[in-house]
């Protein structure tokens, strides 16, 4: 799948180094279980690069720079490729001043937000990201989509157990969820979405004027942000730090769902406190946590992060699933553009 | 009642400044309507200078400094006073550096944490701020205590609008609501707590261990996140920056709810992009939340930190109300102290 997804990028123009880049992690998001985030991707971006939305070659370039902070001009490149050098170089400031921050504006979607936190954590910081993209939430108390779904990420090392990956849409469900009920045909559960005219509502369709996705997902009502006024506040504080403080535009100014504003953090626990004390403190709680009894209804209790390196283990092994409907489209952006691939036999 | 806090806490060992810092903070948050952070804990600051958990005079110590980090070591004296001189201190950094963070330890209970996100806002820099405290609440699929309420805040300054400030517990609710609601006889909406069981319950009693509230207030069973994973996701983040960054311990490592292991962080965004750029950003956002479309029910939208201005404008002119009960407490202690002041004349 790896040689699939390089070849096809390649052949839609992006360079080898943006290839490979991309396909990693395309690729880990789809071991971690993370499907909306894996090789289903490779249409939309290929049509990028046709359409001209995604820059093959594009260098991003350093605006401004301190110490610790940093704003990147992403020049509408790759979002994961602006992206990974973005978390290279704040690591870097870390290392010198115990926190750094950057911003990215003109940035294609960056893809699975854990995936940069990862990087943090191997060298034993703590990471943070968020981002920003088009209006699809209303604010506690509105029925029109003006926030975006402001998701953020953390990532958090450990000494023993597996590091803590926190990573969630402050609305109450990604718009993705809502698309997969629609092509399932699957009522939504109650308080996700309001129609177009604010009513709550539980068939998914409501959310979007006609024609329905997978045609267009253009949006008529609105999904609600995750627990009432906490989720609304913390979306705005995401929409205000990925949008306003990179300099890549809010709300109505942000026009494509294939578009970031991006806020990047580490801090260098070191630099606070020694690096064992803290992951020794982590693991305690970790224990503490798992060994706790369970409430009605539950086996057990989960970390933020084990599902998702339960699936990697697990797909590591035995490969990534893609639905049929992913293969077709997959064979035709093949035969499209001249690409063969061992893969392609097996699907 | 500015002038009964003060010389209260003088007579009870406190010095001239820390009893102005304190009552200074107590009194910003009842005029902002936080009754809970107000003059009602003039009598557990009193008696914690008398038991000693509250070292009068304490000087704070830095332990590490970086240019973009520090960690304080509080030495138990007052945790407004520290907090107060390590927001001043990160936002100094970060006139150099555009983000600077300060862990603080040995800290008793620091009051309202909109207060410092607000210092940050009148330097024209993002303010951050989390604290935890002793174990409340259960994690997601769990029935037993094991992380705090976990709150955070947000300060975001704006050009003509009033800044933003969201300020909130990680806990679906804070431990405080629930002794209101046993004080009312009043039952609790359904989700907010579990019994000692691990049971779903309504009965704000469920949560205690008798003798109930005001007697004390010993959990037996445990508040519930808000939304569910997202909130224990959350949660479990600030439990680690506050608990676990900062040296001061995490979940049952922390025996009091008048200690607070401290997160403070600030960004100066004119290192990031222009200031007045960035300000319009932010009003035009919230004039976009304000004028659109009202969800049933609704007669407005509110931006966060908008309920809280209103009362300060509102109770400026009127006075804090103080319940009866809080001034018969505050009348004892005077006399206990031999303090007297006007504001008992009208009690």
């Amino acid at each position: 799948m790896t040689e699939l997804s390089r070849k096809l990028l390649e052949a839609a123009g992006a360079t080898k180094d943006e290839a490979r880049i991309v396909t990693e992690s395309l690729i880990r998001a789809n071991l971690a279980g993370v499907d909306s985030h894996g090789v289903l991707r490779i249409p939309s971006y290929v049509q990028g690069l046709h359409n001209g939305t995604i820059k093959a070659g594009a260098k991003h370039e350093i605006v401004r720079e301190t110490p610790s902070s940093l704003l990147l001009n992403g020049n509408w490149g790759f979002g994961q490729v602006v992206c990974a050098d973005a978390v290279d170089r704040v690591i870097a400031k870390a290392e010198e001043t115990g926190i750094a921050a950057a911003g990215v504006f003109n940035c294609n979607h960056i893809g699975r937000l854990a995936d940069y936190t990862q990087t943090a954590v191997q060298h034993d910081m703590i990471g943070f990201v968020t981002v920003n993209s088009d209006p699809c939430v209303a604010p506690y108390g509105g029925r029109k989509a003006i926030l975006s779904t402001n998701p953020l990420a953390y990532g958090i090392p450990a000494a023993r157990e597996a590091p803590i990956f926190v990573d969630f849409a402050t609305s109450i469900a990604a718009e993705g969820k809502v698309q997969a009920a629609l092509a399932k045909r699957q009522q939504l559960p109650p308080g996700w979405i309001v129609d177009s005219s604010g009513w709550p509502s539980t068939n998914p369709a409501d959310l979007y004027e006609p024609p329905l996705p997978p045609v267009q997902a253009k949006l008529a009502g609105a999904l609600l942000p995750a627990g009432g006024y906490k989720g609304y506040g913390l979306g705005l504080v995401i929409e205000i730090l990925a949008g306003a403080l990179t300099g890549s535009g809010c709300s109505d100014e942000v026009t494509s769902s294939l578009t970031n504003g991006v806020f990047i953090q580490v801090l260098n626990i070191s630099k606070f406190v020694p690096l064992q004390m803290f992951k020794e403190r982590v693991d305690k709680l970790i224990r503490l946590i798992k060994n706790s009894p369970k409430a009605e209804g539950f086996d057990e209790i989960l970390i933020p992060g084990e599902p998702e390196s339960r699936q990697q283990e697990k797909r590591t092994k035995t490969g990534i699933p893609v639905p049929e409907s992913g293969w077709i489209t997959l064979r035709t952006l093949c035969k499209e553009h001249g690409v063969e691939s061992e893969v392609l036999k097996k699907g």
